[in-house]
């Protein structure tokens, strides 16, 4: 698999654009995806009961596996607005799709920001024209930007890999920040894809892989209610159509795992008001689903997270926070240390802390990002969570932004 | 019910006394209660997996339901130290035994502070004498100040009712904080009485209240590894034992709950770094259980509690905490409002977001104490949680203090 400097675009057939309509005062708002020709498309989506209009409508319109184009908003969710929020979706597809000219129901819509107010559809309607004219290969971070919210960066990935001897083709864009602890989906995530694959593989696979990727990010515990992933795989790399669960669909699940792991980190790198990006490591569980459970309990604890903001060694939260679950854990058999780019410091073995030197733990927390290895020693499964700190620029962040 | 600005000492034949003796560097960290004869005992305790060493030693003691003294510090958890963690709150009580001459089981003790450090048993060793010495009705403040670690301000509490034509007192301390949302208990409470009961039913009455007092707290969502109440009755107040469901028991239950509802709303009030209490009251739920998940979640949620520190009427992290529940609900019979001292301002009805007043909002958001009411429309049950926002100060605190 290769890297390359470049997102959404890179596969072949796809172009994008991303401009400012209005929505919010002067960055990006409004960005739109789109492929030369109908792709197979999959989605997954927040298991929030409450959902924003978007989430509606892009389940009803991916029904039938297809999409062509993806129109995404920022700064207003177009969640809590009932009917009339269904309607303001439906009408923002329609008035971009007078210039796209695609079936209306392969042109897909998401939205993130504040909940519960209405998006000013008009503002859409006037940059319609100039948001389609303006697709093109080279401007995909345009469009990366104009997805985000209070993200302080925009987060894009390609990739290549060769399938039955063609070279095929990933390119991606998601945002995350805040209102994060995806389940089924992150903020807002997009792949796109020049793989000739079957609808219900690209669908198995996207679940198959969200489970190891988006769903193991937290940065604040909060489920969004307009989480989506949405991959288009329009097919023109011209390989094997991949119709079995082959080596092919293998190496797919593999690439997409990749692509959806650096997306998902890249999430919880910029969890906002983060200034350490936190890596939980759990092993030696008895079943999957525990090391998934105190994974999760250690990344979201607010006392780890401040203990990680000042660089403290502090393992009685780590213990604390593992045990407060509804795991069975026996205390007396887990070991806890920490590692980073200046090294790795064990605080605690098996049952007991132990007296480390706090100045090296010290230089091991300093960095920008930090792994907290738990070895529960107790049966051979494991599973991690990605998360942040909790800084002073949280509360700055979310005591001042309606989202 | 009579309430009485007194403390744990309060009720008939309780003394108490708090001091300093080196665990903290200057302020009082060591606390005794003593009853001048043997009371019947209960305790509610954490249900993390990982307890501290008191915890261990205090269900071993509390079998009998007998006890007659309870020794406190602060500064030092005595948790993660295994078996010489055991070894160590065994020394403490007989070193202050020594001096209080009674039977070695009927001395529990409690612990609050940090995790993984041992208490240095010495300097209770060099303090025992003088901190039985220094028992006496008055001292009630000095013991309630002694187990404070983060918390603000102390917390004390004492009430009269009377029971069959008798006075029966009772009298309560706390602390709280941090790591506080307690499960079976909170960090430390501590209630006394002089009232005649038999011990099954005291045992009951406490288990029942806990459910309504303690348990309905958050301050961050870390339940603490040393969580205990313990309630000790000495029947001085001769009234006629309480020894079956009868109306005097009701009536001591309904003391009992106004004693530990103060206490834990106390607790919420002084969370770390908290600027205001907030209760949250979720009605017409189909069930008992729904309404409890669905005001904790909303107390829980670190965007909910960055908003109200914020002074922002932000329904929709509300609503988005309340879809992000195990709890099936219909987001379009919901209704949201806010009250305080300053007024009532309902924001969201029947699944819509209204066109509220932001001004009146943001006076109603000013005071110290808000409620948010929430109408989930679709049963009869209904529950309530109280918690804190989540400040700069919260941050502060736990970046510097390891507990």
């Amino acid at each position: 698999m290769k890297i390359f400097n470049a997102g959404i675009t890179f596969p072949e057939g796809f172009s994008s654009s991303g401009l400012h309509c209005g929505l919010k005062k002067r960055k990006l708002d409004l960005a739109l995806v789109k492929s030369d020709v109908i792709c197979n498309a999959s989605g997954v989506f927040t298991k929030n009961f409450v959902v924003g209009a978007p989430i509606v409508v892009c389940k009803e319109k991916l029904s039938n596996h297809k999409a062509q184009a993806i129109l995404i908003n920022s700064a207003v969710a177009n969640t809590g607005n009932g009917i009339d929020g269904i309607n303001d979706a439906n009408l923002m597809c329609e008035y971009v799709n007078k210039y796209l000219e695609l079936n209306i129901d392969d042109v897909l819509v998401s939205s993130t920001g504040v909940i519960g107010k209405r998006v000013d559809t008009s503002k859409v309607q006037n940059a319609a024209e100039k948001l389609v004219t303006s697709l093109s290969k080279e401007n995909s971070n345009d469009s990366a930007k104009a997805i985000m919210t209070t993200d302080t960066f925009s987060k894009e990935y390609a990739v290549s890999e060769i399938f039955d001897g063609c070279e095929v083709k990933f390119g991606a864009m998601a945002k995350g920040s805040g209102m994060i602890e995806p389940n089924m989906g992150t903020m807002l995530g997009f792949i796109t894809t020049d793989l000739n694959i079957k609808p219900e593989l690209l669908d198995k696979a996207l679940k198959l892989v969200t489970q190891v990727s988006f769903n193991r990010v937290s940065v604040d515990g909060d489920t969004s209610t307009n989480d989506m992933v949405i991959v288009l795989a329009n097919g023109l790399a011209n390989n094997k159509i991949i119709d079995s669960e082959n080596e092919d669909f293998d190496k797919f699940v593999n690439v997409l795992k990749n692509i959806c792991i650096k997306l998902a980190k890249e999430i919880a790198r910029d969890g906002e008001g983060a200034t350490k990006m936190i890596t939980c490591n759990v092993k030696n569980t008895l079943n999957f689903d525990d090391a998934n459970i105190l994974s999760k309990a250690v990344i979201n604890s607010s006392l780890v997270k401040t203990a990680m903001f000042g660089e403290d060694a502090n393992w009685g939260r780590i213990l604390s926070s593992l045990g407060g679950t509804s795991v069975v854990i026996d205390p007396s058999l887990i070991s806890i240390s920490y590692t980073s780019e200046y090294g790795s410091i064990s605080v605690f073995e098996n049952g007991h802390g132990i007296d480390f030197d706090e100045d090296k733990a010290s230089t091991v927390l300093k960095s920008k990002e930090v792994t907290i290895d738990i070895d529960m020693n107790i049966g051979d499964e494991c599973s991690y969570a990605w998360g942040c700190d909790l800084s002073y620029d949280y509360v700055k962040i979310n005591g001042d932004y309606r989202s």
